[in-house]
C-alpha cells in the first residue's frame, strides 16, 4: 500500500517514520522541506508539492497545524483534485467538526472517501506507536500508528467532536491540578508527595501522572504541546459547543487562563503552564 | 488494642465492622443508636454516650458528618476530657484544616495525641477495606481499614488539606465530564462509546470509570455521596483556600453548579447530578 | 446632500425616517423590500439594489445585521465599486474591529472613504433621534440621528472596539442584575422596591432603569434587542479581546448564560432574559 | 434626642459629626479612643465604654467593621443589656442578614427595638450628608445623615440583603469596567475618552463616574473602600445567597479576583484595584 503523508511536524514526523518501518511505501511532504528530509533515511520519498505526494497514493494522511492549513492544502492547493478514485484521505489533525463536515461534502461531491481520525497522545507516544486513534471509518494503516483504534460511526465529524472533548478534559484537568497545587503549596504540603497520593489512587491515570509531574516540577519547557495549540483547541471546543447551544463554563474559564498565559509571554511553553498562571494568581513565585 | 469508634454512618459502619473482624475490641457509639446496633453481631460493644465509648480505648476514631458535629462531640460532649493519657484520637472525617488546627491545639494542651486521617473512597471501598488513608501521623489500625496509608507530616491539618483538594479534583472532574457529555450527546455521539474511549486511554483511572458510568447512565440514585455533602466539601475547599489567598476559579464554578442543583431539588441524589445540571443548561432532557 | 441608506431593520428604519424628515434626499434599500416601503411616505426613494442606492449618494449609510451581511453587501454585491469618488461610506452596524479594518483597507485601496460610526440606543431612542454615535471620523448627517457624536480617532476599528465594549458592559449589567434580583426575590424583598432603591442612587442611569424594569416585571417580550443579537455581540467582544490577548472572564460567563438561554428556547425574547436564566438556576419559577 | 454612637471609623466619624451639627446630643465611643476625640470639638461627649455610650440614649447607632465586632459589642460587651426600655438600636454597618436575624431575636427577647439601616455611599458622601439609607424601620435621625431613606419592611434582615446586593452590583461593575478598560487600552483607545463616552450616555450614574475615573487614572490610593472590606462584603453576599440556594456566578468570579488582588499584595488599596488585576492578567503594566 502506498501512502502519501502531508505534515511532518512534532506528531507527523514520528508517525510517518513508523509507517516507513512497518513496510509501507511512504511519500512525504512538508511545507518546510527540511523537517521532512530526515525521513528519507527510513525509506520515505520526498514530494515536491502536496499534489506530488498524493498522486499515486492509496491512502493520503494529513496532519497539519490547524483548520486553515488543512483547508488550504485540501481545497486550494489541489490535494482533493489530485486524489486517485480509490484513494482515501485520512485527516488525523485536530480540526473542527464544522471543517470536517465541509471536507466530507467536498470529497463526496468529488467521489472520493474522507475519514477523520484524530489521535490522542503526545510526540513520544507517536514515536512508540502508542497513539489512540479515534476514527469515523477505518483503515489498515492505523495498526502501524496506534495502540488502539476507536470507530465512532460513519460521520467523520463525530471523531472530531470526540477528539476535541478529550482535549477539553485534558485542559480542565490541567487547570484543576494547577489550582490544587497552588493550594497545597501555600498550605505547606510537599507537591511531590501530593502528586504521589492523588495518582496512586483515584487518579491513577497516564494523563494525571504525566501532567502532574510536569506541574509538580514546573517543567514547562521544552513543550510537549505548545500553549497556542492548546488555546486553538479550546477555541474549537467552544465553537463546536456553541453551534449546538451547549454552555461549557469550565472551557470558558480555561480559555481565559490560557489567554492570560499568552499575555504573560508564555507562548513557547507547554500548555501545562496554566498551572503557573494559577500559582502566580495566588501570589506564588 | 481497644478501639472506641464514634460515628457509624455510611462510611463509618463498614469501617467499624472491618475493625471488629480484624480482631480489635471495638466499642461503637452513634447518635442514632439503631444505626450502630447491627455491629453487635460482629462483636462490637454498644456505648451509651461518646465518653462511654472513649473511656478505656487505646485509639478513638471519629468519623462524623461535618465540622460542627466533630467539634461538638470532641470539645462539648466530653470526648477529649475522657481520653485516657496514652490514647490517640484519630479523626477520619473530612473536616476543615482550621478545625483540625483547633483540635490539635486542644489535644496538645490536654496532653493528648490527635491525628487527622481522612479517607478517599466511597462506602463500597470502605466495606472492602480498600480505602486510601491520608494521615498526618500513623497507627496500627489503619491496616485493617485501608489499602494504603499516606503520611503527610506532623501537622494534622496537612492531611485535611490533601483530602479536601482531592475532593476538589473529583468535583472538578465531575463538572468537566458533565459538560463533555452534554457536548457529545448533542453532537450525536453515543455516551457509552465516548466513555469507553476516554477511560481506555488518557483517563484510565477509577474515578473516571466510576463517575463516568454514573453520568453516562444517569444513575444518580441511590447516592454514593449525597449532593449536600459534596457542597459542604467544596465550601471547605474555598474557605481553606481563602485563608491563604488562593483563588480557585474552578472550585467557585463547581460551587455555583452544586447550588443550582440544590435549587433544582436534587438534594437526595449523588453529587454526580452536576452532570444533569450541565445537561439541562444545554437544553437536554 | 443625498444619502443612500441600506438596511431598514428595527434600528435602520427609524433612523432613515429621521433623515428624511431632516430634509435629506434619502434612497433606501432593504433585502426584504416590504420593510423599506413605509419610508416612501416620508419621501424616501426605494432602490432596486444596493448599487442602485449608492450610485449618486454623497453619503452611504449601512446598518446591517452582522459581519457577514455587511461584508457581502460591501464587497460582493458591489457597494464599494459603485461608490462615487467623493462619497463616504458610514457603517453604523455593530461589526467586529477585524472586519472594520478589512473594509478600511478595501476602501483606501479603492480611493474611497470609510467611517465606522456604531450607535448606542434601542429602537425607541432611534425614533427620537436620541442615539449616541461613536464615530471614528465625522459627518454632517450625524446631527439628524443622534444626541451626541463621540469621535474616537482616525482608525474606524477604534469606534467598533468602543461600541462592542459598551455592549459588553450592558450584558454584564444584565447578568449582574439577574443574579441580584434572584437573591432579593428569594430573600423576600419586593423587586419593584429594590429596583427603586438601586436606581435612585448609585445606579441612577438609563441602562439600569430600562433593563431593571424589564427584569423586575419579567417583560422579555416584545424584544428590544433579541437574544441571538446579544450573543453575536458578546462573541465579537470575545474574539476582539482574544486578538489582543485580553481575558474577559465576565464576558465568558455571560456568553455561557446566553447560550443556555438559547438552549432553553428563548431565542425570540429580549436578551434581558438572562435574568430568567439566573432565576431558573436559583429554582425560581 | 440623645444619641449614642459607637464606631467612629471612616464612615462613622463624619456621620457622628453631622448628627452633632444637626443639634442632637451625641455621645461617641470608639475602641481606638483617638479616632473619636476630634468629635468633641463639635460638641460630642466621649464615652469610656460601649455601655457608657448607651446608658441614657434614645437612639443607639452602631457602625462597626464587621459581623464579629458588631456581635461582640452588642451581646458580649453589654450594649443590649444597657439599652433603656424605649431606646432603639440602629445598626448601620454592612452585616450579614443572618446576624441581623440573630440580633433581632435577641433584642425582641429583651423587649428592645432593633433596626437595620445600612448605608450606600463613601466617606465623602457621609461628610456631605448624602448617604442613601436602606432601613427596615424608621427613625428621625436619618434626616441628618442621608439624602433619602428607603424603608424595606419590618424584617431588619431585608435591609441587609438590599445593602449586600447593592455592594455586589458595585463589585460586579468594577470588575466589568476593569475588563473593558483592559480591552480598550490594548486596542489603542484613550481610556479618558472611553470613560467620557460610557458615562455620558448609558451609564451616566455616580457609581460609573466615580469608579470609572479611579480606574482610568489608576488612582487606587488613598483607598475610599479598602480591598479586604470589599472581599468581606462579597463573602457575605455569597453566604447569604448560599443560604437560599441562589448561585451567583459573577459574585464568585469577583471573589476570586479579589483574592488574587490580596495575594498580589494590594490589601491597602481601594477595591477598585480589581481593575489592575484585570490589566495585569492581560499583560498590561
Amino acid at each position: 500500500m502506498r501512502i502519501g503523508f502531508i505534515g511532518t511536524g512534532a506528531m507527523g514526523e514520528p508517525m510517518a517514520r513508523n509507517l516507513c518501518r512497518a513496510g509501507f511505501a511512504v511519500t512525504v511532504y512538508n511545507r518546510t522541506r527540511s523537517r521532512a528530509e530526515p525521513l528519507t533515511a527510513d525509506g520515505a520519498r520526498l514530494a515536491e508539492s502536496p499534489t506530488d505526494a498524493v498522486r499515486d497514493a492509496d491512502v493520503v494522511i494529513t496532519i497539519l497545524a490547524d483548520d486553515a492549513a488543512t483547508e488550504q492544502v485540501t481545497l486550494v492547493d489541489g490535494l482533493l483534485a489530485a486524489l486517485s478514485p480509490d484513494a482515501v484521505h485520512v485527516c488525523m489533525a485536530t480540526i473542527s467538526p464544522a471543517l470536517s463536515e465541509r471536507l466530507t461534502e467536498a470529497h463526496t461531491a468529488a467521489g472520493r472517501a474522507f475519514v477523520a481520525a484524530p489521535v490522542f497522545g503526545r510526540p513520544n507516544a507517536a514515536a512508540d506507536a502508542k497513539l489512540s486513534i479515534v476514527a469515523a471509518g477505518d483503515s489498515a494503516v492505523f495498526a502501524a500508528l496506534g495502540q488502539r483504534t476507536f470507530v465512532v460511526g460513519e460521520r467523520p465529524a463525530a471523531a472530531n467532536v470526540v477528539k476535541l472533548s478529550g482535549n477539553f478534559l485534558l485542559a480542565s484537568m490541567i487547570e484543576s491540578l494547577g489550582e490544587a497545587f497552588a493550594l497545597v503549596r501555600k498550605s505547606g504540603v510537599d507537591p511531590a508527595l501530593y502528586l504521589d497520593i492523588i495518582t496512586s489512587t483515584l487518579f491513577a491515570a497516564p494523563a494525571y501522572k504525566n501532567y502532574g509531574s510536569i506541574i509538580a516540577e514546573e517543567r514547562f519547557s521544552p513543550p510537549g504541546f505548545r500553549l497556542p495549540l492548546g488555546l486553538k483547541d479550546v477555541r474549537l471546543v467552544l465553537q463546536t459547543a456553541e453551534a449546538v447551544n451547549v454552555p461549557m463554563p469550565v472551557a470558558s474559564l480555561v480559555r481565559d487562563q490560557l489567554l492570560s498565559a499568552m499575555a504573560r509571554g508564555y507562548e513557547d511553553l507547554d500548555w501545562a503552564v496554566l498551572a503557573r498562571v494559577a500559582a502566580e494568581n495566588a501570589g506564588l513565585e
